[in-house]
């Protein structure tokens, strides 16, 4: 999105709404910009350039220039997207992840919009048609009730489908759930592909893998079947690191090329993590599984606390959760262990055998500077420990915040850019 | 300098003087190779390019097409360079340091030169005239004997002077000698100019500063005497490193630009490093100080051994310390403490209180992957250390040797080229 900062050349405030009509004016439309945002002087830093980073981001808001809505359902659609994501104004040509939409949001959307319009949609109709003109036509093509194929829960999951570009292809974390990566799609290039990968227990009942390897093995067959060769980007948060750079060994001993590789708060070296599984209730365990999915605190504040402790809580809480996300009650199913659990749990103890083969190349990684409130950080989780397994740079950037939260929008907000300027470079 | 690799096309193995004649015949003669090495098959990478990291080095020799000595004073000096290197055929348009001099080399034939041409040739006019010819015409433009002006132990020493390029600044390590950085001159493009930046002390009997804020505003003043304004280029090995940071952190409060800082093998945290002086006689310390002088072991193997143990051997020791490096005795005179001792325990001291502020930018930084041979790595020397203390991307790169051989030959072969790509990007 281009976003205009604008200052004072004198000294009368300058009027954000008078400048846009002047731009609407002399510029085409595709050069107007969609936020303009006044402030008192531009930050500049120590070296008295410009300091983007300091620039405040725009609030949210709905495109000019898009087209309004021309039947009831695009009316209905236009009104819900506006609900879900407090944005007002929104047309048929506005994206929803570019207005800020995540995962969570999406599957609200969904299921809101199954019940206004009776409709099949779902979650992965929304990453694929963004728009409510797109997903009109998209539902319209698809046909009856019940014609769609695509799930949130498969194992790769287009969040951005379309582009010309080399997809970015972002490994789930423990847990097995890729949603969270829709947070980064308003960071990318609009023509970035984006697929997520995610767990094949979510779809298949009691299939867990044996290794990182064989998870490595199967997801690039997986991604085969959408780009059959190289040049490659991955990227992994937390285990889904571990996965991506085992990935990224497996298509160098091929002879493929790996352009970008990012791993986020992922350290190759777990010995001492997690020595066998903690003692935690149903009700902990969702919170742990809720910040895997959700990138950290996403839901409301006090989200989980509004559900009372104890089983009849718990209960609630499932169900609250599954209506929330969409997941299949199937997978949070069952008092001590439950099938999501397995998967989380069978994902760490391959995180503490993994053992990674040497990349040959750069590698970016994203390292949470903050402590996990109550964790103590494991000593063996610092940067250098990829250094062994990266043969080029290792190029890493702080972001202050804890490992659970680097899917938040305010840790985005500083990984995105970089990812998005690492392929842009792949790709000039 | 441009090398050529060469395989054979068919079954013939390549001749090497029959490729360079050839060469010779149809290329201008800046554009023939300087070392012609053939190989069997060049290396190739996973993906099957052409891996340069594997290509293994020329063997140094004289450069062809250089003009032939035209005077007995000529004469001499291109013999002393081809004894001290090993090099046959130096013309007198050959560079000391390209063709693998380095500090100590340079001190030798400072030495030699002087007993042979009784001349007042010191160390310095070989940093700033590195040709015999430009030796030459030094020596006759600087007049009588005991004219030179410029001294090894310089607080600001010019290890190549000339080139319209902003020098790169190189601080000393702990024990204030900045001889070592003569290894990087090989690597980086001929015109930079390179300065190495040496303790007060060194020069100024009792001089011993209380901060490393103090050393960096001090180097400050002396770097602005050569370059009063921006884009700057710092590098510091250990202690160096954090001069060097100190150094980018007050010049970016000024407002100037600091394009390249990049650190060898340096941590902010020292609180754990070397609480007091550890109990070690003068002839170890020597040992530890050769370490810093050196860059390792640049010292012929079992030179330090040679030296019996006991007073007398130490005081041969000094002797023959004195004559190979050029080191005045008085900076090697007392028999518990001694002034380059001072220097160096005053280094660690301030290197343990040094509290850096936030450099704004990206920061090069190799990292040791050894571990000191007796010695424990600190936990705290992990690259993360630095994460806090900048702001843009913290670029790292493992160095497969321990501390105190990162300015030795192979480590400064991996340093060197990352360095170079740094300074050509910030010129470009």
């Amino acid at each position: 999105r281009l976003v205009a900062y604008v200052t004072a050349a004198g000294d009368t405030p300058p009027d954000a709404a008078a400048a846009r009509e002047a731009l609407d004016e002399v510029l085409p439309e595709h050069m107007v910009p969609s936020a303009l945002v006044v402030l008192d002087a531009l930050p500049l830093d120590a070296n008295g350039k410009l300091d983007r980073a300091a620039l405040p981001a725009p609030s949210f808001e709905a495109t000019t220039g898009g087209r309004a809505p021309r039947t009831p359902r695009e009316e209905t659609l236009c009104a819900l997207f506006g609900e879900v994501l407090g944005v007002d104004g929104v047309t048929i040509d506005d994206d929803f992840f570019l207005l800020g939409g995540h995962s969570l949001l999406a599957s609200k959307l969904a299921s809101q919009a199954r019940a206004a319009l009776a409709t099949e949609l779902s979650m992965r109709d929304l990453f694929e048609a963004p728009t409510v003109a797109r997903l009109v036509a998209r539902l319209d093509a698809a046909g009856p009730v019940g014609a769609h194929q695509g799930q949130p829960l498969d194992i790769l999951l287009p969040l951005r489908g379309e582009g010309p570009r080399p997809p970015l292809f972002c490994v789930h974390p423990g847990g097995g759930l890729g949603w969270s990566y829709t947070g980064l799609l308003r960071h990318l290039a609009p023509d970035q592909p984006v697929y997520a990968l995610q767990a094949r227990g979510l779809t298949e009942p009691d299939v867990l893998p044996a290794s990182v390897e064989e998870m490595a093995a199967d997801y690039l067959e997986q991604i085969r079947t959408v780009q059959p060769s190289g040049p490659y980007h991955l990227l992994g948060w937390s285990f889904g690191g571990l996965i991506a750079h085992a990935m990224a060994t497996r298509l160098q001993d091929r002879g493929e090329e790996v352009a970008v590789l990012a791993v986020v708060d992922a350290y190759p070296d777990n010995a001492q993590a997690l020595p066998g599984a903690p003692e935690l209730s149903k009700r902990q365990w969702l919170g742990v599984l809720l910040d895997d999915i959700g990138g950290g605190d996403i839901f409301a504040p006090g989200w989980l606390e509004a559900h009372p402790d104890g089983a009849e809580g718990t209960a609630d809480l499932v169900a609250d959760l599954c209506r929330e996300t969409g997941l299949p009650p199937r997978l949070l199913a069952g008092e001590t262990s439950f099938p999501l659990l397995d998967i989380l749990l069978n994902d760490q103890e391959l995180m503490r055998k993994f053992a990674p083969e040497r990349f040959h190349g750069d590698m970016l990684m994203f390292r949470a500077m903050e402590e996990i409130p109550g964790y103590r950080r494991d000593a063996l989780h610092v940067a250098d420990g990829w250094l062994p397994f990266v043969d080029g740079a290792l190029v890493v950037h702080g972001i202050p915040d804890h490992h659970y939260r680097m899917m938040r929008e305010e840790s985005l907000d500083r990984i995105g850019p970089v990812i998005a300027a690492a392929l842009d470079r792949a790709g000039s």
